[in-house]
């Protein structure tokens, strides 16, 4: 067997491993009944522990230095080797002990996040927070070193395989000029509009998933490998070929679910979409956060607060919930699921205020990763950023610094894909579209054929061969560039 | 760590991966889209294999060897090493080379069944059966061998750890001495009652599963560890403290869910009811496949079929299916649940004439295994043993010898246990009804706790501590005994 081939059935082996555990992890956060939560961590832990000592082996380093001179190698087989020294690298740049602190400082700060967050507590939370900084600063001066790159870089790198923060910096601090004044311009327009009072429900679960599952279909989401279900978060995970999403629904209002549900179909696209041939190796995953998150983003809302899609939806909608009457035409309701507004919460917000929650949090996370920010300054230096970014603050750490789980749960360096995500679904619709002219008018009748079609050949089917910013640029001409995105919003909120 | 120790540590984590493959193997069965098989496939595979590394590590021996001078050890930490090298040896016994010819030939077997069966082709099946026959002779042999026991009997020992041809042989013929006239007499016994008609549907699959879930929990199902859903063949499956069972819903026949929705919960009592404190030890299983099929049966058959049973149940089924009339009160309930028949198929027959159909297939599987009746001649042999045993003979190979997927897929030696835990069942029920004078008068109340509460004491709570027979005579004050179960039926298809 060459060197090439027994990496790629080990890396297959991984594949299998990772598979069970994505498997094992819905099953948790979907079916699990409650008494099985210690067995289930035990089992858990165990394939992950085997995974990470499969993807460690000391063979890969030799099979990768005699793989390195295979004349006969494609292309797509020398991005994978590529891809397979990314991943051994990032499994072997800690030390063991590091990785068991790290997991059990998370797993106290997690739990103490929980009460802090429901106390409105910082200074409750702050030396689990601080143990867990320590650590992650230790990590990606570890990882940094492998990689030649700063510790926020490295830990970013985990996410977004090539990120850099001195372009996020650029991109971001070009938003942090452009968005105070936009929102507060887009806010005036709207007000000169009528305030659509709710819609009156309710809005039984049965027919909103009935009508989840039809939208899902017609996106193209392929029901033989995948499923929806319910969870207390919605995500999208499960295996190869078996990529399954979930959602959860509120009686009072539909949109959330419907919303969700399109959301993680565009990440379930990409993962359905990966290349069939290199579905178990490492260069046919999906190439990183950014682009995972565009993909979500431009279902969500590219394509799906379009008006073409509610000309498609507003009839599915009224069919499912037998409703009628002026609010329920496809005008009235696209200005509804556009509407805007400052609010605190990341995860409540609009497109428009949703990339100032972000730079807020990837300037503190950054700061605070270099030492230059102390812990116990971070509320006040929230509400500073909130106050210029969006002008309004919190009135407590609850609805401010305590909201999201990244922190305590380890994830730093991962908030800033959500905008980056953002950034390029409006530069990848805008290709698409340019390059399918029938893209739009097709989501109007329903048929997103031309528009996944696209996605497919130039997002989905490239697995990681490229990075981001090449994939980019061939996809779209360009690398990655915030202009599609403000024309975007400028077009749907001041047009 | 004592050597003690080093054992329980390392059998924990093998119950960590075997929870892991139970869930998978569930989620495969219930869940799973039908693209994703081939990669679940694979990580069941891989997991299986690692599985059994586990199992058959070297190091288990030392361990067993020095755990064995460990004078601190109570009797329970006695057992689990008693049963860990039980499962050891198992493990061992079978070079690598059989173990992966064996999975082959079955594989292919398996689908020559299917095919086989559909066309009653026999000889089509021939070849692939011969050579699953002729590995599973060669792994008795292997193993029996290691255990000082003839072949049959060690393939006997994998389902029924401590069974004996010899023991089955006696109790059996006594059974098919008695069976056919007294089928025979329970027949023209029922001739003398008029046959009722089928119960008027369709009954909604809603009804029925909230009628299951009403009597799981009536029966003690603990569903904060545990799930019922569906699949095409029932089973109870999962992991520790996760113990899920599944059902089949048929709306113009509800008692065939809900029989098979009591029969699992049997089998589910047992995996609950196991000794928490060794929940994840050898020591701590189920003891064998006859005490399982006991659990299932005592309540399927000896519980939930009486008079009392059907007081309790006939009310709660009127109002599941908004039904009323003579037929749907209790008496006549009962008359129709204990109906009994001649028929050609196994899982189709009634108490009376199953342990028929399971003698037959322990003769001729006991004759295969010692090479005393060739392959070719096995259908003739079948008719044979259907006329003498059952009366009637079928019209076909399909509804004959190639019913059962056992043979193909490599389960020799597991048939007799169906029928010796329909004699345990009788056994224990007995004793239970003797030790808790309330048990029976519960059931009609619908409270099961008092039988319940004798089993988890002398059945479920004691895992695999005693042998199956030792268990008994401790539970009913002798071992294995058809007396019981010839009594019953007696009592309740001629009184």
């Amino acid at each position: 067997m060459s060197a090439y081939a027994s990496l790629a059935a080990h890396f297959g082996r991984i594949a299998a491993m990772s598979n069970a555990v994505g498997i094992l992890q819905w099953d948790s956060d979907t079916m699990m009944p409650k008494g099985a939560a210690a067995s289930r961590a035990e089992s858990l832990a165990l394939l992950r522990v085997l995974q990470h000592e499969m993807a460690a082996d000391a063979r890969i380093g030799d099979w990768l230095e005699e793989a390195g001179g295979d004349a006969t190698l494609g292309e797509w087989e020398r991005a994978n080797l590529r891809e397979i020294r990314r991943v051994w690298t990032a499994q072997t740049a800690l030390p063991a002990d590091l990785v068991e602190a790290s997991s059990k400082a998370i797993s106290a700060c997690e739990m103490a996040w929980r009460q802090a967050r429901e106390d409105s507590d910082f200074p409750g939370l702050r030396p689990y927070l601080a143990e867990v900084l320590h650590l992650q600063r230790e990590a990606g001066a570890a990882k940094g070193e492998r990689l030649g790159l700063s510790p926020y870089d490295a830990l970013l790198n985990d996410y977004e395989p090539g990120g850099r923060s001195a372009t996020i910096d650029a991109l971001f601090d070009d938003l942090a000029a452009f968005l105070p004044g936009f929102t507060q311009e887009a806010l005036e327009a709207q007000a000169r509009r009528p305030t659509p009072a709710p819609l009156e429900g309710p809005f039984p679960v049965e027919a909103q998933r009935g009508l989840g599952q039809r939208i899902m279909a017609a996106l193209g989401y392929d029901f033989s490998r995948g499923r929806l279900d319910v969870s207390t978060h919605p995500f999208c995970g499960g295996a190869d070929n078996d990529v399954r999403i979930t959602t959860r629904y509120d009686e009072a209002d539909f949109a959330k679910a419907l919303m969700g549900v399109i959301h993680e179909t565009g990440h379930a696209l990409y993962e359905q979409g990966r290349p069939a041939a290199y579905m178990n190796q490492p260069v046919g995953q999906a190439r990183g956060m950014v682009l995972h998150e565009s993909q979500s983003l431009l279902m969500e809302m590219q394509a799906c607060r379009s008006p073409e899609f509610l000309d498609f939806a507003a009839p599915l909608m009224r069919e499912a919930f037998g409703a009628s009457g002026p609010d329920w035409q496809a005008d009235a309701l696209w200005r509804r699921y556009t509407r805007i507004e400052r609010g605190f919460i990341r995860v409540d917000a609009d497109e428009v205020t949703y990339p100032a929650h972000v730079i807020l949090r990837y300037r503190l996370e950054k700061a605070l990763i270099a030492d230059a920010l102390p812990l116990a300054e971070l509320p006040a230096a929230w509400n500073a950023g909130m106050k210029e970014l969006l002008g309004t603050v919190p009135p407590n750490d609850r609805l401010g610094c305590l909201q999201d789980i990244h922190w305590p749960s380890g994830g730093w360096g991962y908030f800033p894909t959500y905008t980056l995500g953002a950034i390029a679904a409006a530069q990848l619709f805008d290709a698409a579209c340019r390059a399918e002219p029938d893209a739009l008018p097709g989501i109007a009748r329903g048929d997103f054929a031309p528009l996944v079609g696209w996605l497919r050949t130039h997002v989905h089917g490239q697995g990681a061969r490229f990075s981001t910013d090449e994939l980019l640029t061939r996809a779209t001409g360009r690398p990655l560039d915030a202009g599609m995105f403000k024309a975007h919003l400028a077009r749907r909120y001041l047009g």
